[in-house]
């Protein structure tokens, strides 16, 4: 059976990815408009422009969430040395959320104070880990992973790191329904909980 | 004749086509829009997001199609080593057919129960699913594949499937001005039958 | 002075050209709408489909002229092994007009009987040649070119065809100012003269 | 502790940037409209034509300023061989303000005349420079250019004509407050300057 498995190098599931990254990166880009002032308004330049800072600031912040989750993606296929078809499609699905993700981060951004306005932003980072966390597995056990040794640590890193983010953002989407404020204030734990259990895995396995 | 043809390398054709498939499936996020309610309308929130579930399945449903089409893509690349000038173009032609994907597919999605909003579907499929038979056939004709034994039953297999594909998806096209829901019923085919003539073909090349 | 210039690879300068084709090849995707039709209104599906037809002609004409475009590059870069700064300065400025050509395609399929529907396309395209031949001839100069012999004949090659191109588009840009339909009959001659010319050089230098 | 550092290639960071890149580059076509006239009115194409000069001018300026970026970008990233984590991360924020380029250069297109017309293009530029610079020392002192001699003489140069153009734009910046045609004359030293620092520079290091 093993022989009958495909294997695909990764080139172009990496060259694939970095478009749809690079595109879901600068999507809010196209939300900052310059203002349309003619000759006598023009002394509200600087008035229009501050309106404009929700924009500005969920553009950054989206920005910021893909470029970490670019950051994890290059960590996890810097250990990964072929992909099989599963793997190709769960990336495709991992790219599905990717893209998507701008979406959510913007409404956080508007209506953070609101529970719809958390719990569409928790899920996508509930999926993202959990799509991470499956992609970590399946390498590992399908060897797909290029060093035995490092990579095997890295996976078990990569799994509980995945699992301790997605745990959180999962524990907070039941709690926006009681206060979005609340939901916010578990998703600080994200500072601390999950280098606590990666430190905890490295020691069993190190 | 032979050596007069030239020879080009698959690098930039596969980077071209990666940043249009990436481009086509995070086409459709752009028409996720964030809702704009004032201080009193925030309870509305709920209600408008739930307003915009056929524009989270329209993107959905594009997204996973052009993300078979890409691994289809992945697939026939894979066994060709080479392009020449021919093959070039006939990959500019299927890119401009994926690059539209997502406007039949919206239509699909909002206008299902009209004949209209089906057959745009069923003919970009069917346009596709001859664009990939002829370079199957085409990379086979003019020694274009790199391994001859391996690819030459994976080109039988691609052209097979392809050709199973693209009949049922024609034979929608005047099922669905008879009714436009017995069109998509054909589809269910789709699950089955290619399989059967896959399996078919490789029984017999095999 | 010679060691002086820095040399740069090939790869940057085609991974950015090719992003910016793709971009340029999907750009008039956006333009294609789906119509937002209430219960009633259902009937009327075909007759909007129909009137969006310039914009589907538009996008088909514009990803025609940038993939052959496309190809031109490809065909320039399969000869050059390293670039100069002025080298990457030329192909700078290729793309901006590259990703421009949107705008004069969509407007020559629009208003195709005015002289400025006529004039920008015809403006572009002459643009465009004289880049492709610049950058033929700069990488002739400069010993940029991968192989001597066969890639001097290319370049002479291309930049007859360039300049041939250029001339007929530029001839084209007085006589839409008499009459547009000219000026699009003239471009017919694309057909046959740059082939004649192109074996003129091929048959003097091979 | 040297050897607990991850090293990456760079050719997924120059990957994402190529395609950031491309998109920044080619935002502003999208403002670029085919004017939307009937029959009678078609002797007004010209006009609107005309009255959209703007909006070239605008597209034109961002792409040579972001054309720049990317060469500078490319001049980098000859030099460097590898990328540690924090290398990652500050390639990152300079993609977040490479993305954002569009907007305040649009604002300079529309609003020069006015402070703040001017302010958010200097301090985008202001940042850029720090980044590049920061690049630049951090790749030096981490052992990751790739040759020591010519690379440590270019890294220097690369810092300090950073540094001349961070100075210039951040000076001009409380000068845009008391007029903002001064800010702009200011920006005229940049054709001197730093090319005077570099000179400096490389012959007290060469």
């Amino acid at each position: 059976m093993v022989e009958r498995v495909l294997r695909y190098g990764t080139e172009r599931l990496n060259a694939l990815s970095d478009g749809v990254f690079a595109i879901a990166m600068t999507l809010l880009v196209i939300d900052l408009k310059v203002p349309d002032l003619s000759g006598d308004e023009l002394s509200r330049l600087p008035a229009e422009l501050r309106g404009q800072v929700g924009s500005y600031l969920a553009y950054a912040l989206s920005f910021y969430v893909i470029g970490q989750m670019w950051l994890a993606h290059h960590r996890l296929f810097r250990h990964i040395g072929a992909a099989d078809a599963r793997l190709l499609r769960m990336n495709l699905l991992l790219l599905m959320v990717i893209a998507v993700v701008p979406f959510p981060t913007s409404l956080l951004g508007h209506y953070g104070g609101q529970t719809w306005g958390v719990v569409p932003y928790a899920a996508a980072m509930v999926l993202l880990q959990v799509l991470f966390a499956a992609m970590w597995w399946w390498a590992h056990r399908h060897g797909l992973l290029v060093d035995a040794v490092e990579s095997r640590r890295e996976a078990r890193a990569g799994i509980a790191r995945s699992v301790a983010f997605g745990v959180v953002f999962a524990a907070s989407i039941p709690l926006a329904f009681v206060d979005p404020d609340l939901a916010k204030y578990l998703w600080l734990l994200l500072a601390i909980v999950p280098w606590l259990i990666v430190r905890l895995v490295r020691r069993r396995t190190g």
